[in-house]
């Protein structure tokens, strides 16, 4: 049970919403993770996910519960309030 | 003696070129400074630079020879290429 | 008049505290700085600071009371607690 | 077939060489990711990677010919020589 509706752009994966994105290179995909750490940290909620140079892959779950929380929604709410950039 | 013309929105001060950037906030500005920080190791070229909150300035010179060369219009030129992301 | 004492390796400037760091090279000092932007968002409250290859300085000061508050000294303090690298 | 001796610490796993490591927790894991990400820069060579909070793994391949070559050995030991912070 999702405490909310997941945002358009993420779907759901076993226990966690995902997201996939394509940049035009690492440096614009290093700069997009480099924002998503600062609001990681802003929320105290961090990410599992992966890179391989212009693409990343963000997982949002919360362990302790083992699910999807809206920890997560909004996490993933402020990472697509970021400026799309090359 | 600038080896070259110096790109649009920098300024020569003294023996160094200098540009000053105005983001939406901090977040925004450490995105562009880690795109930077990415070019200044491929050019094996690094800034002179200061941060503070929402601005950026950036000033280019070249220690060695105390003076503007090519690399820093080079380094210019790629902090240029970054997409503006607000 | 500072609300608590200055932790060590700051100096009082004017209407700031301020710490200077010199590391291996650029890629150490920008580690720490990573770092830095890690704690400046969590806390909410960010540094004057800049960056000279292998050289940081950072300037803790609150802007909207023009003057050294807690806030610089939590800050002050976190950045302390960041390990030492090369 | 590979080009010299993977170094320790890595394993080879398919096509590609795995090392994993362990932080005291997201901001050590970050100021890491950090550096590996200029060293892929400077080498102009992307990991393959994954972060979960305090623990990062980097996989190294060259894409363009399906297995490890001398580029994921070098960056491999450039990673190797970057200090371990907490």
């Amino acid at each position: 049970m999702i405490p909310g509706s997941i945002p358009d752009g993420w779907m759901l994966d076993g226990d966690a919403i995902v997201r996939r994105y394509v940049f035009s290179g690492f440096p614009a995909a290093w700069a997009f993770m480099s924002r998503v750490a600062l609001l990681a940290e802003r929320h105290d909620h961090h990410p599992d996910w992966r890179n391989s140079w212009n693409r990343v892959e963000i997982r949002l779950t919360t362990h302790d519960t083992g699910g999807v929380t809206a920890r997560d929604l909004d996490l993933a709410r402020a990472i697509d309030a970021i400026p799309a950039t090359g």
